[in-house]
């Protein structure tokens, strides 16, 4: 837009730099930064760091101390208007003295976006938004996704062979994409607020689905700072029981389930969340609601193909990443998604292909449903 | 090598560029470029276009004629040295008095090779050769291999949606990719010795196999111009009939059988090739072969999933070209490839990806065997 300037671009990319920093920690709040400028001086930087610690612009405003006066704020997110674990970021600007702010965008949340903007514009601040806005979207889908529909953002990781087999008949995967790939899942869960399997996984794989800081690619914090996500297994028929691998991590885990009915003794850090039923099965979509309302932002799925095709099947998957390893199993090898039989070549399930990289030997595609 | 020069390099880069031109249509021939340079001066240019025409060099003489005296040649192959359909090329270089002769390659085949070259060295004419070989290399895959092992350069197309599915469960396929990524199969076959299939294609899909000029993105030549490559069908247990769409194209088609066996009266353009039998089914390794014999440099492979899966099995592949149409299929689709039941990870066919691109909204991927 032609009422931003380069410089006004320049700051604006420093924010959003900044803002990225939060990736690993903010849930369930969004990653946001702030710079402030004065007199073509860069006088504080902030970013939010953690749920319950200072705001970006808090943190940016202790920083610039008394030279905040006068200046201009670049934020990548409407200041908040509300005073929830900080006071609203609003008012903090206003008492700062700033002359003007500059949102990337406005707050996604249809409740209060546009009174953080309100607050300024009542107190003599100018504020201007929509700079480099799609660049701020990009750090916070899940919390947009949450704050605008309740649902959190779902990506469904796939991993197969070049002819779609992610297992051999016998069930053995182990492993068909190579160490960087699986690096790179690493990261992926690290930066989800949950991470999303089938009680399948978890009895045939014995799986764990934490974060293993040691297989991070340069993690950009120390092993003790690694958030772990909380971790959702499906279990529809009450088939976990409390000594398999996955409930021996002591961090965060949710049971989905349709009703309370067991009897074993789990670790305090085990909740059961009991959601509608469907089909004599956990009811997913109405799973992913209530895993909204917990917080959950960015929901990372890694399933077998039954859980993952009903996903799919249920159109709950925002982004599907494949990752294809240059082997060939055959049509004896395990398929990567349980969808229902269908008639003719216009059921199918479309998708967009957004990017395609190689990493390492493997082949990623990430791709999202086609829109119509 | 440095002792070839800036403008070796750019002569050279016109010889191979002249060469492709005539990659629709030299079969069994390779492809073959010239550039004659007096002085500083182009002064004849050439490419073989068609068996029983004029050779390269041959082409590039006649342009020069007197100029050709003195000349620096520029040959994408070693000028051959043998009487053909033509007189040899390295005599006739000699006749013409050029000066010294740059070859990207030496000839491929061990019987000839640098007969060409001696040839010109006795007639006390500079020689050197391995000037942008690899180039030149690419110019020929299916020629060179065909010289150096008897066998055609073999590649498998392979057409799926992302999930590997290359159908539905009830057959139905047309169209998982889309007109740009057809095309572009069409243009493969075009420059294709031969297109092989199996019967259950020609039974059950009535394909003709042939390639549809109408449906070339910006075809080189007029339709007048269009080559049929040979049309190769596995029949192992004579299920195919003359009045099937397949033979009703006239243009060359081999019936591969174990036997002759059969009482249909055929088109004059269908040949019977008969060939070893392995386990009551044609022998594949040995129909490569005698493909090879009769002159198939590049064998365009385009069947179903058992015929596929026992080409990739026997190791017959050098190429996998595999078209991904961003479509979910699911489970019940029909996979790929036929392969044996694999035990282990570690006994799987493993690839190397060579290239990967966006095909308008499909994913191409051209992958070759891993070498060992």
């Amino acid at each position: 837009m032609s009422q931003f300037t380069a410089q006004d671009h320049h700051y604006m990319t420093l924010a959003i730099n900044l803002a990225a920093n939060g990736m690993y920690t903010t849930t369930p709040n969004p990653n946001v930064g702030c710079v402030l400028v004065n007199n073509g001086e860069i006088v504080g930087q902030g970013y939010h760091k953690k749920a319950g610690e200072g705001h970006a612009e808090v943190n940016a405003l202790a920083e610039a101390q008394d030279k905040a006066q006068g200046a201009v704020a670049y934020v990548t997110l409407e200041p908040c208007s509300h005073t929830g674990r900080t006071g609203p970021c609003a008012v903090a600007l206003v008492e700062a003295g700033v002359s003007k702010v500059i949102a990337a965008m406005v707050d996604p949340n249809p409740a209060v976006s546009g009174k953080g903007l309100a607050i300024l514009n009542q107190a003599g601040i100018e504020t201007a938004f929509g700079l480099m806005q799609t660049q701020a979207e990009a750090l916070n889908r899940g919390f947009l996704k949450r704050m605008r529909t309740g649902m959190p953002f779902i990506q469904c990781k796939l991993a197969a062979s070049l002819d779609g087999k992610t297992a051999l008949k016998n069930g053995d995967s182990k492993w068909i994409t190579g160490p960087q790939a699986r690096a790179q899942v690493q990261d992926y869960r690290s930066k989800s607020c949950a991470i999303l399997t089938g009680a399948d996984t978890i009895l045939v794989d014995n799986a764990k689905m934490n974060v293993r800081y040691a297989e991070l690619l340069e993690p950009p914090f120390p092993a003790e700072q690694l958030r772990q996500p909380i971790r959702v297994v499906v279990d529809s028929k009450h088939r976990l029981k409390p000594d398999l691998a996955f409930f021996q991590i002591n961090s965060p885990i949710i049971i989905l389930t349709t009703d309370l009915e067991n009897n074993h003794h789990w670790p305090h850090y085990v909740q059961h969340l009991v959601v509608k039923e469907l089909n004599g099965f956990v009811d997913l979509t109405d799973a992913c609601q209530q895993l909204g309302k917990l917080g959950v932002n960015q929901l990372w799925l890694e399933a077998g193909h039954t859980l993952a095709g009903k996903f799919a099947e249920l159109a709950l998957v925002d982004e599907f990443i494949f990752y294809l390893a240059p082997k060939l199993i055959g049509a004896s090898g395990q398929s990567l998604l349980q969808l229902p039989v269908l008639e003719s070549m216009d059921q199918v399930y479309d998708l967009a292909i957004d990017e395609v990289s190689l990493i390492d030997s493997d082949l990623k595609i990430v791709a999202s449903p086609k829109r119509v």
